[in-house]
């Protein structure tokens, strides 16, 4: 049976991906699990949104479908040439709500300088599904002086991150539990594309980009030693969290690692141009507190991380069902 | 509020899209509503299936989603680049059901000879939707010789369809009622990138193709009149229908005009071309009843059908909820 943490974007999710769908839709560039399947000069992502409220502090669905899906064709380094979207909506929904959502995806596509080209709508009765449901899909172009692979990491490269993690999952969870510390934790959700597009002139510098969505930093950063066969060294207290999203995290009990972001990316770069990089970062609104989190060493593929409390403890990825319904 | 006639496919869903959609998301190829958005050479398309029952006579969810988004590039001329699909599932939903479905999208795929190269998979909590929704979006690219599109049509062309009409939502209909002849009737839920691919040596004879799915031929013929600007008539003895399909559209009370489709097209073709090109459908297996049903006339953008009683009667768009949940 299908449980919620199949969709928690941890191991259960893994194995879901890999014994249900791999197995049988047999693809070089599905099997790649990169952010958006590479396709000759064309990259092509898909992601359905199902966030639970639809409204939360910092966006709403609308404006996290957009983001998502500009930002998974950013991190393969490709830019945009067209948005799809796809609404399934419950009979029953008010038209104020689905105008809200509308209206904040369109401010995103025209923030993102990206086109929503292609849609579709469909009604489910009262009961079918909660609300509402986006899935967005993009077509975007590569270009072919830059694009950053997991693959081509290297040891010795440095892991940074663009800023503050875990905001946008404790904005829903806060949202959702009515806490009241809720103002001051604020969604991230944001499109990276003109972020990544200041970073294409580093090149091959740029081995690797990531956004850390479900499972956090720490689902992200298992799937980059994966992918490079290396190990990913972290450096705990360099990694920025606000104070609010932290006293969140500790108030329901979760490491911020494990947390939701949609408006972050991790870069792994090489150690020559990191500090340009960072630099490049920091001079973008999106990218003020970047931060360089950690590097790259050889050893199994795995994650490491340097606590504050000067040990050092292996990052798995998420086990079960953290927070579910987060995007 | 949101009704589920808004998502029939006929007159509201129209008014929900121009009124709620098209009046923020601006954009020319969104606002083309062709089956595709053509963007340059490359074509993108979105669709959500939230058909129920999941698995009906001829076919089930994974076939359809599939079929649905090769079709929807067949359209606009397009030859397939990869198609993306992306899963919400039900918390409790079996892995049988599941397996099932992926691997019958993964025949559908083999079947077009396309492969899917993006997907996603969130998991919600039980009662938050109904079983599994699927959204396939597909890429796809455009042939310079080639690009049927609905304001190339003229007066006196002639309008064509490949097949028999109403299988699909009937079979669903049936499916969902447990309609006794419900093993006669069957979904022609197929994909028509090969017979599309049979008309491209006819160029510009190919005046349009559109493949009549929610809300039937009406719809997909009121639309073509709107876009050509033109009337169409059809001649309704010419439209082919299936004996069983007809009864269970006598028994629901549901004119086959109004039925979804999911393996057929209507292709709008020169006078001069037409008869080599129901031979050339008729050549292939998906376009055995291929047959004339119509012509283009000048006039208002309307659609007039003579009648099998000899009478000739107006064809709208349909009105409200017909048959929900049928794609």
């Amino acid at each position: 049976m299908i449980t919620l943490g199949h969709g928690a974007g941890g191991m259960l999710t893994r194995r879901l991906i890999e014994t249900r769908f791999l197995s049988r839709l047999k693809s070089p560039a599905l099997s790649s699990l990169l952010d958006s399947a590479v396709l000759g000069d064309l990259a092509l992502t898909t992601d359905a949104y199902v966030v639970s409220p639809m409204i939360f502090p910092g966006g709403d669905l609308g404006r996290l479908a957009l983001c998502g899906t500009v930002n998974d064709l950013a991190m393969v380094g490709a830019t945009p040439v067209g948005i799809a979207a796809a609404f399934i909506l419950e009979e029953g929904l008010s038209e104020e709500t689905l105008d809200g959502v509308v209206q904040s995806m369109a401010e995103a596509a025209e923030e993102a300088r990206v086109e929503v080209v292609a849609g579709d709508t469909k009604v489910v009765p009262r009961g079918a599904c909660d609300g509402m449901f986006i899935t967005t899909s993009g077509v975007g172009r590569l270009h072919e002086s830059f694009s950053p692979r997991p693959s081509a990491i290297t040891p010795g490269d440095a892991i940074l991150v663009s800023g503050t993690i875990a905001d946008h999952g404790m904005a829903v969870m806060s949202a959702r539990e009515g806490l009241s510390i809720s103002g001051a934790v604020m969604s991230d959700v944001a499109p990276l594309n003109h972020l990544v597009s200041r970073l294409r002139g580093f090149s091959s510098g740029i081995r690797a980009l990531r956004d850390p969505t479900r499972g956090g930093l720490a689902a992200t950063a298992n799937e980059l030693a994966e992918a490079a066969e290396l190990t990913l060294v972290l450096q705990e207290p360099a990694i920025p969290v606000r104070p609010s999203t932290r006293t969140a995290c500790e108030l329901f009990g979760i490491d911020p690692l494990h947390v939701a972001n949609e408006g972050k990316l991790v870069a792994v770069v090489s150690d020559e141009v990191k500090n340009d990089v960072i630099q490049t970062l920091r001079d973008h609104p999106l990218g003020r507190h970047a931060a360089l989190i950690g590097e790259v060493a050889p050893g199994k593929p795995r994650v490491e991380l340097d606590t504050a409390l000067g040990t050092r403890r292996v990052v798995r990825l998420p086990q079960g069902e953290i927070l579910p319904r987060i995007c």
